[in-house]
């Protein structure tokens, strides 16, 4: 798979991550317009690939790479709906890292089509195990969402 | 719960099963009637509840009450589409065994808006086990799903 | 359809809404709880048919009843999930209106299942019209909304 | 956008076209695969990007280019789940034109993760106006949907 585009998985930009996705029937609502829950899966996306670019795979956290049978879970998630995305839309995900703890990491994503803004969300993360209790992040993951410049820290 | 007027997990009727349910938002696209693949979920309601009211339930199948975990699947499906349904349209789901096997059942189903049928479709389903292996029906449920006049045998 | 137990449309309670709902298939994903947009699914519903006891019907907004088209649209939402919901369970989804201005409206939602609280919600909705442009309420909905002892305002 | 690889819209193949998808969470149901709908959400993305390289688009029809607005529905469905698609995995979905008429198209799909066939479906498809009723297709359409070498007719 040549992913040279960042097409597939999205990219890598400064600060963060970036992908592209379409809006196909099953992203609307009989108003004309996404249906609101469906950003999230959008947003799911840009996290998702944000992770598999950094090298932290759900197949793996499952098959209890990091120790035992881990799951990513979402605690809280404050979205704002700001303007509507239509059939055959073309938008961009931004996912990035504002702040990480032992246990949790708060993701500031937006999606775009072109210039115009038309969700913003502010997503705390945390991962499970298997009997759904709250695990602390594998050690490997300390570096990985470290942001330059910005060394936030959550307790 | 009382759930005497069948609405929470429907009733059965003579040869099957009828379940109530509501179309929201999240149901249709924008063309303004219901997504194709949404009257896929309708129809599982059905065949869940159905089920259900025989005594057998997804969560006692995963815990391996009869054996091993087990979880039902979908393996082919015949479907039309005959008309459309609309947000706030009040859809009855009918299911009926067709034919029943050692590892498979055919079961009838239709979504209908009153007197409008709006679905109907063919659906054969079958158990597999945690690795995704297919698993003979449990025998305890040779019983359940003997249809009276319809004494059909699948290979 | 007699609905006199609330199960298809839910019913009112002190202050607010109650309405009752089935966990199937298509709302888990393979951590093998409730996938979290579809908590906003549920909510969806208790919203739709809070409104539909008061009176206010979709298809009606759509046809033009108020004046002219509206679609009711989702502006804000901060979501806590607290307790995952599993396959099968009965969810009580709980909505109560919290302030009302003349274009928003915002209302407090949880999910539980029993006594377990799973999900809490703050919601901000909005109508707009055909085109999409926020429009303010109708004015027959002044007094839907009133709720007794909290007579909040937002500008 | 550049979408030399085909990753956003896909690419014409021989006798039909090829897009390239990920599995998400939002895919999945608790028994660790693929919900069975979801894969009707792929198979509808594989359709509509073929028809975009065709120079079909659901906006300008939607909008009336073509004569009245116009939308795609699916009349029927025969599916086939053959083995089953799981988180983070990447999916080819193909799709062709298997017989055209004047109102109908039939398309056979498929589902692939690499060499493995996981679902293989055959899907009649038709356009309806605003008002849902049935429409030929418009006539710029006919020489669209030729399949050299298989000049299938449906009356």
């Amino acid at each position: 798979m040549n992913d040279a585009n960042g097409l597939l998985s999205g990219r890598m930009i400064d600060g963060g991550h970036e992908l592209v996705a379409r809006v196909y029937y099953a992203d609307t609502d009989f108003s004309g317009a996404v249906y609101h829950a469906r950003y999230l899966e959008f947003l799911e996306r840009g996290r998702s690939d944000y992770l598999r670019l950094l090298g932290v795979h759900h197949t793996d956290l499952q098959a209890g790479q990091t120790g035992e049978t881990l799951y990513w879970v979402v605690r809280r998630m404050e979205i704002d709906f700001r303007a509507a995305a239509r059939i055959d839309d073309i938008l961009t995900i931004r996912t990035q890292v504002a702040e990480t703890g032992k246990a949790r990491i708060r993701m500031a994503q937006e999606i775009r089509r072109g210039d115009d803004l038309l969700v913003t969300a502010r997503v705390e993360a945390a991962v499970i195990n298997a009997e759904g209790r709250p695990r602390r992040f594998p050690q490997e993951w300390a570096v990985l969402f470290e942001t330059p410049g910005k060394p936030h820290e959550m307790s």
